[in-house]
């Protein structure tokens, strides 16, 4: 499930987001230090905290945010400087070219009503055109990121209505993307998703504080329960006069992300009402149904695979072994190897273990595949330690077309399912055979919820 | 001269500008570090250079600043990376409470024609009620400081008129204060000096590069030539078509500040027609004259000190001495001594020599006293290595009132001369006799310059 | 597998040493840099690599070593630097109060051939006596460590003897205890291993290239192919001439570490002639053999348990699952959580996944018990995860000795085995049952591999 | 008179050291830290600090050295963690290729009698020899500098001699060179000088702690009286029970380095009975009764050339005029220019007042000509700035030959003395006449104190 930036052939979310409102004063700086570090595979390139005092005057908040993993921006004196009793925090990985220190997030203002944070996971696919219209009222920019310009929308907003929520409701009215937001106000923590639900966004409770986070894993690992998801379109206010909800926005029309089932949520959060874990089990057994193989053992590539192969290896029969050891010391300053005879990063990441996988007719489960380059080294390397036959099975569709709300897409030029038909790719990665899910799958792995699968498709929600 | 943060009792100037535009494209962000270099001595907090390209796309701009001195902020790596041929460049001190990160200059935004940014030396007075117009035009602030206030005045403006030099004046308009500011727009350097000259603006040039410093020592430092100072009120426009002057703002009335030549101000610039050196010298030569008194030698207080002490030795025929080694060793870092018995941070700064004062009468001069607490420790250390008499004699008048126009001054109940009279401060201090210069004799060390003197005379320009 | 130094309740190996010499004059700081992080699991606290050029004049050696894991010690300038065809290199994990900087490895000297760099793993017993005898000999030491000693040893044998060879087999005869050593001269690499083997050290090869390392698994990420286990005892001296051995030293007792077997070494290497992985899966048929339970799956403890989890599915036919989701984001410089309530860093490194353990009866593997506080908090998860029963079974006897040979083991009062019952334990850490693995079964985890295994009986081999 | 690194033509001083015994109990690291930013001068490139407790159990040595300033290297919790009652600390220049951080002093071992820690100013000539005969009894060097010989050398005697004085004092008697050390051993501070007083030495005492230190301007400024100077080849060993001399090793001749007075000392030290002020002043005196120049000012090159301008002032009758403006804000990180037209590091540092020197004769002063190449600059810049003659006049004779006992030098080649007239040179800097001191006018200067003066005549003491 947790992507990994080094190394892998993998597709990038770009954020992960979490609020949080203690309304009996305690300090929340440490919940939302471990609440980033629960949604750090969203994102290891930022990460940042925003903490206000709610009894404070106005403008007192606190920000710290820097390039980096969580634990290295943050230390204990960091966390204690933070002090405060609402809160928002961010992960974030970018798309090249946008990768500014200045574009991480919270992004943090003084504005009409005092200090104002804003975290943002997703993508604004009109940010360009709102963003010159604000130039034309004179406002400038600091950043390159749609995130800046929602904030001065809700900001812009605010100067006209009678509260934040109503700003934050007519700033979304223009909005037109996936995303998931969470606005700290002095007095109010405040939560937005986009009316298609493409972006997650759950609402928990830990005692007598809120919290809305990405995924429901990061209120379980503070220690709070889960409430429910918000709704596609909902706005919801948590203030000390309690939580009001604006369902106005709502819209009969959803389409969750596929991918966040698929591969980039972790494996223990529960979305939208689907177990993630059970929806990936779902998928192993669905490509188990697909087309018999005759198999010794079922693997999966160690992290994303490994719940497919457990569906796969149950449904088949076929029985389940951990055939790779994974290396996790493999960190972000990693040099990568550039000697070209044998070694790569996948052999200092991934070895085989070679009495498991000898003389063995072998099915290997991945998530996806983006440009096959790791399925190749893998199967070059099950073949080298003595396995007869190398059957692929992938729990998503060929992969094909570029995503608008906010999932990093190489170019099509280097989807290897964008310019080579399945058997040219289980040729090229060096295969006994290819399958990979199909569309018609997906009920058996998420049931009836709508889907957004434009990225197999090319049919975009918005 | 140059301000001492770590130890000394002395004002402190809040900043250093520079801009420079090559026509010829050269590349100049080198000249940049070493005219920040130069101007050092006006702010030790932080450091920042933005550059472009005319040549390239709007919003080419790079940026480097952070806290520290200029050579800690940037190395050789830092330089190269900013590859330009236009930019500003800021070194900044701040009052106790303004001093985060993110007041750094220069301030660098993206407007609506292109990438803008701004470096200023100098206190805008009317900024908060700026601040809040803008807020209610649905504007947001990352910063604290009045700098950025400035910047959306102009961004603000640009978008009702045809240029950006109509934008700075129509923002200028409206402005209360003293200040120097440089704007770099994506083709042109423009320069404002507020109209009743208070803050300092110079031109140079070099080759075919267009140089606007705080002083003129940085403009020489670079290898520059000197041009001539900006009029107050004066906006200056560098451009590839020629240098454009408007000086509608201007008006009769100046008041330039008068720290800048007793203080503030490198010994070797010229500002405003006045070479400094020779107005400190003057200033001692007017002190020998107001009060004779029999002494064997006069000796500066290293490094303000030292040029009022050679015009006073001059004028009276009293041999200049050194008698203090100066310790050049103790840097921002330094760990303060907390031992009450004799070790002070005055004694490892500066020590006496011993033959030099033994057995002798001496006139020790210094440019102010501020707390008093220095020279009080300087006249004990002369008095234990045997000094007979120490009369002291500073050149400047008692410093009763605070600046609003960007020099950092203690509150009133930690300015000596506030609530002591003349006699009561020579006892404080622990001196033979006590002698300030008069406010009469600034014409004496200046001439006919007309001066802002409000930090003696509560008489304020504005 | 892998030793988790934040969190983990486990035993710690203290070290692994990487050396190699390239006969064909290629530069190695690439592959000590890659092998240093297959054996990252072996230590965490220090990295250091040594590298010389054999053609080189006499003390070219170059060193870098520093606190910290090896991508965070070393970046690609510190490799370029690192230029030469003969180095060694090292990670270390220390004891507590041995954590200095200074007792880094290589330690790397000049004596009277050249400069001299050595590795080392394991632990000398006799340490301090023959640091005594240093010293009235006039010697003095910069480090606490016993590999400072060592190498001392061998340089005081040099003067008296007419090679590196000769002088560590000299040196060799008067050590005690368990260690395996590399150590780099101006033209020759040598390893040496406790006439006991018990530490590891393995041969390979890489084109031109002969490889001492720890564990094969280091030889193969870099490329290279097994040889053979250095015997026990043996001196090997790899040197442009040939390869020499002197087995002089050998003896027929061995013990090699049990550990190494359980817990240390990677599942992908192979250590005297032992698959690290089919050992541990061997445990857990074991395991599974000893006492029949009724239970819906098997689940191991990510990463140590899995390996003999799958090994108990096979043999009792119970189902393995996945039952925990790991966070693999949490780096040294995580902050632990104080919160009392809930919260707890076992909590933010596993979560359960629902589903998989719900009303289910649960067989749970880990490869050892140390203090018994990751279990009990495991086992509490899983019962407020819906797990009807929760049956543990550990891969190893319940250990009850302190180890002289170079693993770090908590004093016996944390211990938690060293003073309770079976039933004790399993009552103190809430299970419904727990089995440990017993001497006995060892032999069908190795075979007929002798065994230092006292730290479950007490009975030293030295 | 201190030695900067970054851009002067000047010879530089290899170290200053510093030691503290606090009979009564007292923490010393501070006093250590404020001892050697006192001394910085004497060293810029390393400093460090050993400090331990006598009442503690042997081997409670605590040490921080790095590469950097005092105040770099040093910050307030690592003068907490330095807790102890002794100690010693070292700043340190090196010759090029020695710059390496393993050299860095304190050297800090532990020997037969606990821990040793030893700092060191000077060079041992036959260090070499020592080395080879210390390896060929099995010694080991971690570092290549001559203070580990000297320490090894006095570690090999304490185990044939009955206390740590008498091992000091076997030690010595085989050292050939200039040295000045000092020892800390578990109970005892012990200083040592060279037999012919080339490197500086002196006591002094601050209540119940007696200090050991290169000037005296260390124990002054650390609040301290100055006892005396230590004798050449007097031992003293600071004790619980008493000061203990040893005179055994003192001999009739001796040979004070004469560049100590010229520049490297502190001006407001005392060394062997002479003020350095004093010495200096008295070296400008002799230099204007040399021979008569008709000019209008007299000016020195700051700060080395101040006090000689003094001396000559007075002496000629011509007036003492301060012509240059020196920016103190040009460290150790300063990048420096490579703009060929008219930039240069020393117009950075060094900016003419031009009002002082236009139309004026000017006679310019500096201690010392190594390569010529900053005086040439000055000069050039005087006459850009309009004077009309400069004279220039050196308070040191052409400087010819190499030193052996701990300056660094470049070679003779770079010496432009070495292979120029007095003539040639003074065409060379573009100077209207030249004039060395005399060694015949040393007398005039230091009176009958016995001076090396090999880097002049070729004639060495040792």
């Amino acid at each position: 499930m947790e992507a990994d930036t080094t190394l892998s052939d993998k597709l990038h979310e770009e954020c992960g987001v979490f609020g949080i409102y203690s309304l009996d004063k305690r300090e929340v700086a440490g919940d939302i230090y471990y609440g980033l570090i629960a949604l750090q595979h969203r994102g290891q390139e930022s990460a940042g905290i925003a903490v206000s005092d709610t009894d404070g005057e106005m403008g007192n908040l606190k920000l710290k945010k820097d390039m980096g993993l969580v634990n290295e921006v943050f230390n204990e004196k960091d966390l204690q400087n933070l002090n405060g009793n609402i809160g928002v925090g961010h992960v974030r990985y970018s798309t090249t070219g946008g990768s500014r220190p200045e574009n991480a997030q919270p992004i943090a203002m003084n504005y009409i009503k005092g200090s104002l944070a804003l975290v943002h996971n997703g993508n604004i696919v009109n940010a360009e055109q709102l963003k010159e219209e604000q130039m034309f009222r004179g406002l400038a920019h600091y950043t390159t990121s749609d995130t800046e310009v929602l904030a001065y929308e809700i900001i812009g907003e605010r100067v006209k209505t009678g509260s934040i929520e109503e700003a934050i409701k007519a700033a979304a009215a223009k909005l037109r993307g996936g995303y998931a937001v969470v606005v700290m106000s002095p007095r109010k923590l405040v939560g937005i998703r986009d009316p298609f639900g493409i972006k997650p966004l759950i609402l928990g409770r830990k005692g007598e504080s809120y919290i809305l986070a990405s995924e429901s894993a990061a209120i379980t690992s503070v220690g709070g329960e889960i409430i429910r998801d918000i709704e596609p379109g909902e706005i919801i206010s948590i203030t000390q006069e309690g939580n009001f909800s604006d369902k106005s926005l709502c819209q009969e029309k959803h389409a969750h992300c596929i991918f966040e089932y698929i591969y980039f949520a972790r494996n223990d959060s529960v979305m939208d009402g689907i177990e993630i874990h059970d929806a990936r089990v779902n998928a192993g057994r669905a490509l188990a149904r697909k087309k018999k193989v005759d198999a010794d053992i079922v693997v999966g590539v160690p992290d994303s695979g490994l719940a497919a192969a457990e569906g796969y290896a149950m449904e088949s029969g076929i029985p389940f072994a951990l055939a790779f050891h994974k290396n996790s010391y493999i960190g972000r300053s990693f040099i990568k190897p550039t000697d070209k005879e044998r070694q790569t990063a996948v052999h200092m990441k991934l070895s085989v273990l070679n009495n498991v996988v000898k003389d063995k007719n072998i099915v290997i489960i991945d998530d996806s595949i983006v440009r096959g380059t790791t399925m190749k080294q893998l199967i070059e390397m099950l073949r080298r330690a003595g396995a007869k036959a190398v059957h692929v099975r992938i729990s998503s569709p060929p992969f094909l077309y570029p995503c608008y709300y906010g999932t990093d897409v190489p170019t099509s030029k280097q989807l290897i399912a964008s310019h080579h038909s399945c058997d040219e790719v289980c040729k090229n990665i060096g295969a006994d055979s290819l399958e990979y899910l199909a569309i018609e799958d997906f009920a058996s792995m998420v049931g009836e919820l709508p889907l957004c699968t434009a990225c197999f498709t090319n049919e975009y929600p918005v």
